[in-house]
């Protein structure tokens, strides 16, 4: 379970930020969040925090259940 | 920024637990959580991470997203 939500999690930012045009780098300069560290997320390796999802959110200027609507 | 998104969301599970007429402990039994974290969370005194925050949802008979739904 854990591991799933986590990826299907991280394929949901890869969407909204491939969607957008931006690379891992910028979304990682936009969000104050390192490159390697939004990789990771988007590969499921990551139990990302309340804080930097939210800061994720942020920076895709989407809402934060955006971020959820799997 | 990161304060208040731990308190807006642990006001959201709070409010929700609150409606299924659940006490702290109960949902932290079905979530297998101790019922001090859920206290936390609720209180925003935590940075809760992501498989925590899909115990709660699935605790909760909820989509993830309407965890969010503030």
């Amino acid at each position: 379970m854990a591991v799933n939500i986590r990826s299907v999690f991280g394929k949901r930012i890869q969407r909204l930020r491939q969607a957008r045009g931006i690379s891992q780098e910028e979304l990682g300069f936009i969000s104050d969040l390192h490159r390697t560290y939004i990789s990771d997320v988007e590969r499921g390796a990551r139990n990302i925090s309340l804080d930097n999802i939210s800061k994720i959110a942020m920076a895709l200027d989407v809402a934060l259940k955006d971020l959820f609507d799997f």
